[in-house]
């Protein structure tokens, strides 16, 4: 059997975490991140430096234009990202995002005889979308046993989410215990042309609240002095 | 309910069949192309023609490259295309292709609200592909409802498969009685640069023996006088 992973890094605190995790069990960790046309480019620069700090065989990056299609405020610059938080499923919902990266994932892994995939999702994220859920996970990983060359030879992929149950203040107790250098990352939906955060969408709330929680010090590059 | 549809259209036979298939029953449709880097551009032009014949709301054609990810003779120039039959699943295997395509799809019809998604897959086609599996479909279907806004809120995506049970002589019977202009299709896997097909690849012989067992004139273009 394969000691290969293909691990989707995204730039943010979950997927670092995840890869961390990956390659402390051992896994020789290839990490994905997908360009697929994000309001910033920060994350890819993120994930590009988190690979390197926890150390890949490869780092590779695919660009799928979802812009093209819209319908989520991280995907379409006339839909605004929310500074209040929302009930329900949020307009940052990017429709079947983690489906295809995880389609894509799934075709690399085939290609590198790797059985196991790594997506860093977790509840506390799930905010609503329904791709993070992990009855979602189990639906995907019993259509891409049906899907591939792999899956009809007998061979079983497995989608791994090591995360899916913990708080974001225990991932970052996790990572922060495998030597997760976190200012590398970023969260924020709305960052500056610096790459520094917004302090105030969702995403920058569930951040700064989950290194509170922990008793760590935040290492973000806020903006200004939002960092409250 | 919406009356759209997503139908992915590649250039062949099959999708441009499929497509006049949805048209004819009074579906508003939205034609969906992936430029993955395949060998030629042929089948995008095709598309082009064919969603012009037949007649769309749209037609999006969203770019991914494959080639990056390589495993197959149609995404890496080092593996050629065979020009013998095959047994097993052949080189020509996009690995997770139709995943990645239907997962794109997944999108673009939770955007345009349109619950159901076509695409031509069929037994002949199948030619040991395991994505093109009815078994392999519906675990994508009940992936989707879990993937998705749409799902969680109670609409269901249906993945249709009109073409599924059907031989290509088949296929191209009901093809000819919706009109469907097949001098306009591509399917060699390897045309030249005219984008005349090859005539002996495994796709080549499949479609001429589909217009032979259909009774009806071969309309491929071949390059020299391989039409046998």
């Amino acid at each position: 059997m394969s000691n290969r992973v293909v691990v989707l890094v995204s730039g943010g605190i979950d997927s670092a975490t995840a890869l961390a995790h990956a390659k402390n069990e051992g896994y020789d960790c290839f990490a994905l991140s997908i360009n697929y046309g994000q309001r910033h480019v920060c994350e890819l620069k993120a994930a590009a430096a988190v690979t390197q700090q926890v150390g890949v065989i490869e780092h590779k990056v695919i660009d799928i234009d979802l812009t093209k299609i819209g319908g989520s405020a991280l995907t379409d610059t006339d839909i605004a990202v929310p500074s209040e938080p929302i009930a329900g499923i949020p307009i940052t919902y990017v429709p079947a995002r983690n489906t295809i990266f995880l389609s894509i994932a799934l075709g690399w892994a085939e290609v590198l005889d790797a059985q196991n995939i790594v997506i860093g999702v977790n509840a506390v994220d799930y905010s609503g979308y329904p791709d993070c859920r992990q009855a979602y996970i189990d639906a995907f990983e019993n259509m891409a046993n049906f899907a591939t060359k792999a899956g009809v030879e007998g061979k079983h992929f497995k989608i791994n989410t090591p995360l899916i149950d913990l708080t974001k203040s225990q991932i970052i107790q996790l990572g922060h215990s495998l030597h997760v250098d976190y200012s590398l990352t970023i969260s924020c939906y709305d960052p500056d042309h610096h790459c520094k955060a917004c302090g105030v969408c969702d995403s920058c709330r569930i951040r700064a609240d989950g290194f509170r929680k922990a008793n760590l010090a935040d290492p973000t590059h806020y903006r200004d002095s939002q960092n409250t």
